[in-house]
């Protein structure tokens, strides 16, 4: 029940999944009263009561805690009673808009990596016009080594593989330039690991203008350069969704105007919506773990549990041990 | 004469320059017969064939060429031609299309780093609604140290004030959150280098999604970060552009109605253009070197000539060493 929102999100973004996949029932995990106060608000759009159940936490990890603090000083959060229902197979996936470096430690920690895997990863998929790509790392990892950005390329390529069916995902290393040269030494390290296994269909250096191009169907990278892109790509798209707003409200004319393309502007708006594409896998864990961003609405929340949902009954985890147990 | 389409662009590029900018001559560095075949098309454009000199050059470097290769083994090369002109006072300011790699390089060997400065970086403007901020490295480091960063911040301080006069820029770093535990090594610790600056009015981290938020004036970020998040930039705002285009053509509805926005159409792409903020600085060398897109347009590389007589004008450079004077 984290995120910037808690409670006031992610209990109606949960009637709302319920009411929206028949077949998802949900555990709220959180401070049972705040809880109970925004399920009474929304008694009457509740489907079916049985279909929820509350575990009561009596601590919550901040968006400010370090993981170590999460991991060891709040064994009673949240975060860390939502896993251990995971693990304890009292749950077949969690959905979290909290801490990402608390996330991927408790998870880390409690479900542990599949064999071979160092570090997880977090994925999400960009929108192209025609298709999409998973990019990862996009945080869980912020000094990746060539081994780790290898790891994730496989990781990558069993989500790509489980989710959308792709026989052979192409996969991309995000780089600087398309040029042999170019990159820093994990990049170009990475770059022959990944090029070696003949597993993959690797389609070499993609820069960051590449990313919404469909040459890729998963870009790997470090965490940092990941998050970071990731963020700018949402800033670029805030940023000029809010001028054209601005320029369709500049004068009378272009105000009259809106009325006219109000079809085509609510298309744009809808087909370009961040919040469609909510939902980052944690891949490599045994378990499914879906990370929120943490100001997500109560509709993109729904879409992060449907992702939850999607990897769960794709077999992600096993379709990942399976690559792994062939390629590491 | 380098980048993706050579004299093509470059030629017309001067030529309309020189037109524009009434106080500047330029020399053309090339192939000369190449030069003059672009320059005997333009002839009724020219404004007067004196301020235009050529300087033949019998080698070019490659877009592909590693650094080393260009500053060792193409002595005779336009690029080291041009920067030799700089640095023999027989030019103010270079601007290229080409390798920035290799423009690092002979920039560093001819032209040399200003006193205390290790590495130059490269620098451009990111627009935001209502202002715009400088980003820098963009890619002349990809294994930036806190050391590094910290000079970013002065360089990218001192750009702020002598081109827009701003009297204490506001400098930001670019990491994966605001809170003081994120980020990787060389961020934290460049963080409290910067901070303890005094001279420096530091605004802490900045994520990818505040780069249009006019939060900062300067932000400073490692050059593989840097390049793939402002080609980022420029994928999304391509991608979304065109998704706009398309879909003011999905119908006969939608294409009628274009009649009614062409003007605000326009006007946003006009505003988003990035060939309109082409010219990316390199900062921290005894002369003013500037670097344009590869692929940009006669316009656009026209704008980064502008670019660089604003530096010149400004007196960037002098105004650079007497920062450090103070700052290294």
């Amino acid at each position: 029940m984290g995120g910037d929102f808690g409670p006031r999100v992610t209990v109606p973004a949960a009637v709302q999944a319920v009411s929206r996949f028949p077949d998802v029932d949900i555990s709220l995990v959180g401070d049972r009263e705040a809880i109970e106060l925004e399920m009474s608000a929304l008694k009457s759009s509740l489907a079916d009561p049985r279909r929820f159940s509350i575990v009561h936490a009596i601590e919550v990890v901040d968006m400010s805690d370090k993981p170590t603090v999460a991991l060891r000083q709040k064994p009673r959060s949240s975060m860390r009673m939502a896993i251990d229902l995971l693990h304890e197979n009292n749950a077949d996936a969690v959905v979290s808009a909290g801490n990402t470096g608390a996330l991927v430690a408790i998870g880390c920690y409690v479900l542990k990596t599949l064999p071979g895997i160092r570090r997880p990863a977090v994925c999400s998929l960009i929108p192209s016009i025609d298709k999409h790509l998973y990019l990862l790392d996009l945080g869980a990892n912020v000094d990746t080594d060539a081994e780790h950005l290898y790891q994730f390329a496989i990781l990558g390529a069993a989500l790509s593989s489980a989710i959308d069916g792709t026989e052979s995902p192409r996969v991309g290393i995000l780089n600087i330039g398309k040029e042999e040269i170019k990159g820093n030494d994990q990049v170009k390290k990475a770059h022959k690991l990944i090029a070696a296994d003949k597993e993959i269909d690797f389609v070499g250096s993609i820069e960051g203008c590449d990313l919404f191009s469909s040459i890729a169907d998963v870009v790997v990278c470090d965490g940092f350069v990941g998050n970071v892109a990731l963020k700018a790509c949402e800033g670029t798209a805030s940023h000029i969704l809010s001028t054209v707003k601005n320029e369709f409200q500049d004068n009378w004319w272009s105000r009259c105007s809106v009325f006219f393309v109000k079809h085509c502007l609510n298309r744009i708006y809808k087909k370009l919506d961040p919040q469609r594409y909510n939902g980052a896998s944690f891949l490599g864990l045994t378990g499914v773990v879906v990370k929120s961003h943490g100001n997500s609405s109560v509709e993109s929340f729904c879409q992060a549990i449907g992702q939850a949902k999607k990897e769960v009954e794709s077999n992600l985890v096993e379709n990942i041990g399976k690559k792994l147990g062939a390629a590491v």
